[in-house]
């Protein structure tokens, strides 16, 4: 699978709202999710680690991606495929010299980001926030033109991220990203496996239209 | 220098009580701190890797070791000599695996836990709490007697850790431990390199003792 195929759908855990990280994460994948990304703040390094292993496992099972916000410990102790790194984590440059085989993906709020995250050795972006999220109320909000703008900066693929839900995904996609990340739209529903299925059609419908087969 | 001499004195910071953690480091080894174990438990990842490196130049000025607290990342990131591990963090044999270079302390609290540390490949073990500590209020505490069996039953070298101050530092040298760490005993202080001078001094007046020097 190429990188960009399997950033179409990142899904990002979130303890508060699913306690069940393992279990969210397998129905996330059942209903399509094509990465996951492991996101612990406030647990600590042996559950991290713990539930990093039983992530690992199932995102092999569905043939999906398993990406570690933040934590390269561990992102190497559970064999991620890679890790996700913002401003307040360890410097990308960093990271790669430390894990020359881990799958960078950096997190950027401008195009200055953005083009400095490329230049560092980034593989991918998730930019944002595309809108207000309640997952980052903090977060500041770059909006569909700053998100195109940022897409025409880079060469590497970027991933939206930050308040998409299903009625705004595909106005997302018309920016040039090649996926979305979410936590909300998907973490916050009743059924996990059901709102990230109801996702991917949506995501699969506005690709298909750009590669100009529909 | 033998690990059992840089074990003698391993100061821990504490950003509550000293703020200006590289500031207390410096303070900590003019009085004469044989290791310093970088604990940030609140920081963002970036934050522990800027005061890490200046805690590594410090060290090395010092001719001190340098340990990092559960973060196996950051003690990669900033090229330490060691590594702290309790029971909440990664398993020894992983952080082996990873970082055979690393110096692996392992924080245990009973003897069943110092025996298995070790079976696992702890270069030493921290062991307590000695005394009730207000720095780790739901720490066990071990005692004078529960530290002595604990340090006949391993082979790696012990250092004491919980509730040590100046007027019981001699009584806790007299289990066999190689060593003391702290942090209250020289944090809480006005002045921490005078507080970390006058420790330095009752450990090294009682080791000299062991030796049959005096």
């Amino acid at each position: 699978m190429r990188l960009e195929e399997a950033l179409k759908l990142i899904v990002i855990t979130d303890k508060k709202l699913k306690p069940n990280v393992v279990k969210a994460v397998e129905d996330a994948l059942r209903g399509g999710a094509t990465s996951i990304q492991l996101r612990l703040k406030e647990s600590s390094t042996r559950e991290m680690i713990e539930v990093g292993k039983a992530v690992r496992k199932l995102t092999e099972d569905f043939g999906a991606l398993y990406f570690v916000d933040d934590r390269l410990d561990v992102a190497l102790a559970t064999n991620a495929d890679g890790i996700q790194l913002g401003p307040e984590d360890m410097p990308l440059d960093l990271a790669k010299s430390i894990a020359p085989n881990l799958i960078i993906g950096a997190s950027v709020y401008s195009v200055e980001e953005a083009v400095e995250a490329e230049r560092l050795g980034a593989h991918f972006l998730g930019a944002g926030s595309v809108y207000p999220t309640p997952s980052k109320p903090e977060a500041k909000v770059i909006g569909i033109e700053g998100l195109k703008e940022l897409v025409r900066r880079v060469r590497i693929p970027v991933v939206a991220i930050g308040g998409i839900t299903h009625s705004n995904v595909k106005e997302v996609l018309t920016t040039g990203v090649c996926g979305i990340a979410v936590i909300s739209a998907v973490m916050a529903a009743d059924d996990v496996e059901s709102a990230t299925r109801t996702l991917r059609e949506l995501i699969d419908e506005e690709l298909k239209k750009r590669r100009g087969f529909s």
